[in-house]
């Protein structure tokens, strides 16, 4: 054994931990738990059948190419069809713009790659997708977090907090956004609050990185522009995934963005893993080619609904008094806000003993705030399950009380 | 346009260059060439019946599994297979040293990340692996170039060599050697060649990533143990991939190391892409457990072999004297030698002429030597084109002669 590996990490070898989402979900594993701490898909929406069709075709048809190594930016077609969706959603897009990448985590990984020096600061929401946080501080970066409201970050937070860091001479590399039905929050940015947004970016010069992966899944309202589309100046890098509306075990993502950016995340990538697996990039184009993308999004979006709608209807009727919680017009998760005194860890622990699981809204808050607050996904688990699971919640919380 | 991004990208970002090889490849992709330029793998070694067979399997026996978020460490069949089949070749590991990777690559990219500040050093071979140099790079490591022999890294300079550094109070965080058929040099290490950087390494208390791709792709003489076996110290981090010996499309890698290694790159992998595609781990853990894997590894060598073969009888009746070359026990490459005061960047503007490209050796050279050097694959044209190709290439050496 090399004498002492603690002085040869390298200073983000070192700083990296275990993430607590994992370590919570390793308790959550016994099987008389109802756990809501995941993030996954439901299983019944995976198109299995039909999968099992365009493989052989892929198979028999396209077979050499699939399973040879690839180009880094990704399989024509695949890219030419989300090149293709985007431009009917409005976007001014071109093939150049878009690489596909293996997951969008991995665009929350080379996008820190190719801005972030140790050091460097960043702005995100109080709270924001753990998974991105993680990734930001193993760059080094220094996080700053703005609050949101029920529209989505706060502009006026924003605003001083960017003029704040013009007075001293500072800007950050980007501000990290997730406007359609937020992980973990589950809100949604209006049009108007996009563009105060925007114009502030726009004021101060600093770019936006736009993390959509549950857009698409909306049960309610109108579609609201991408914070993309709304800038004219060629300032946000927008993630897409077909994790969450598709299958997440192909691990494919993409990244739009302007040509001088999307060259670096190439070259980025190369070295990362030379290409996304050819074979999962040419199944999910005939996938979408087929037009069994749009024919089963609305079954997945119909699912997704019936699941919120019960896990809405089961914390109306079980809660006590001062809790409340975002009703999410889309997506996986809801935010439960529970009295400023109590502490969500503590309900942690009387939870697992009512054989109930979700995450400690503080995670998600790159300062440690948000002590009474959890995400409760309601994708994964049933109807039944997801009204079962707040009835125990509500009991952990009035036993806390 | 945000005004200036020459002025946001990090360090990384705005040293990041495209690949000398990927800009070079595009010349080389009129149909007239006879490319020896990539490093493909023959495309009549691709199983795809057998393919077929086991993913329609996958898709019916756990197909909610395979298209869902897997661990990060990866599929546990797959790594259980993986790991009796290193402990039948001698090494002392469990399931927690080995961790499935999306493509061996990744491991390239995630070593350093654990390991490498900007300015550190790490010592490799003239020459190595462009990929792991371009990661090495991306992370601002400083690389120290040893020379090699016919029996790879020549110890007798690495020795000097962390000799002078150590008198300079400095210590390379790692010594990356790529031991059998080494890419591009075509050359494999000798157990007393190996045991002796062992000893080295131990000595100045320096890890070895020890990279080994072709490793199964012997076509004569005895195997050799790895690096990882023949060190005791648990000094050793070793890569693997079945893109040269399975298919490069499903990019399906791993690493073997210590459990504070293992766990930490468990740590980098979750922020960078979450998990392997479960649905092509699943489909490679069944391939391998139907006994393919090792029903066909011996016909992919023997493919190979007869390829080599091609190149090299070609290569003693049309080379002119003053050109040497290695002759390879094995792998996908060997490497050429023109006289001292050739440059093969001449070369290669004769042999487009001539209809044929290869890789300019300097390119895999960090400290840009090697400019009478080029890299020639033989794995993936058929022998025929092998053999013509060369005959090109000497047309062309005798033109710039």
């Amino acid at each position: 054994m090399i004498s002492d590996l603690n002085k040869i990490w390298s200073d983000s070898g070192k700083e990296m931990k275990k993430s607590a989402i994992r370590e919570l979900l390793k308790l959550t594993q016994r099987p008389d738990i109802l756990s809501f701490a995941g993030g996954l898909p439901a299983p019944e929406t995976f198109p299995i059948e039909q999968l099992k069709e365009i493989t052989a075709e892929v198979y028999d048809n396209e077979g050499a190419q699939a399973l040879q190594y690839g180009a880094t930016e990704g399989d024509g077609k695949l890219r030419k069809i989300l090149v293709e969706r985007y431009k009917n959603q409005g976007l001014n897009i071109s093939i150049d713009n878009l690489i596909i990448l293996t997951s969008s985590q991995q665009g929350l990984d080379l996008v820190p790659k190719i801005f972030i020096n140790r050091g460097d600061k960043i702005i995100c929401g109080l709270p924001s997708y753990l998974g991105a946080l993680q990734s930001f501080h193993n760059y080094g970066a220094q996080m700053v977090g703005i609050s949101l409201d029920e529209h989505g970050m706060r502009s006026d937070l924003l605003g001083q907090k960017l003029e704040e860091m013009k007075q001293n001479g500072e800007k950050p590399k980007f501000v990290y956004i997730i406007p359609d039905f937020q992980n973990p929050a589950g809100i949604t940015m209006p049009e108007w609050r996009r563009k105060e947004i925007i114009v502030l970016c726009q004021k101060y010069d600093v770019l936006i990185l736009e993390d959509s992966p549950y857009r698409e899944i909306r049960f309610e309202g109108a579609p609201q522009k991408t914070i993309f589309e709304l800038d004219n100046a060629n300032n946000v890098i927008l993630l897409g995934t077909f994790s969450k509306i598709f299958v997440p075990g192909f691990r494919i993502g993409w990244v739009i963005a302007n040509e001088a950016i999307i060259d670096k995340i190439v070259m980025a990538k190369q070295a990362t893993d030379l290409c996304t697996p050819p074979f999962l990039q040419k199944i999910s184009a005939n996938y979408l080619e087929k037009g069994y993308f749009d024919q089963n999004l609305g079954n997945i979006i119909s699912i997704y609904r019936k699941k919120r709608d019960a896990m809405l209807s089961a914390l109306s009727e079980y809660m006590p008094e001062g809790v409340s919680w975002t009703k999410p017009e889309g997506g996986l998760f809801l935010f439960i806000t529970l009295p400023s005194h109590m502490d969500a860890e503590k309900l942690f622990e009387i939870a697992i003993k009512e054989n109930v699981a979700f995450v400690l809204g503080s995670v998600f808050h790159c300062d440690g705030s948000g002590r009474n607050t959890l995400r409760m996904n309601f994708s994964y688990m049933s109807e039944e399950q997801n009204k079962e699971g707040v009835r125990r919640l509500a009991n952990a919380v009035k036993k806390l009380m």
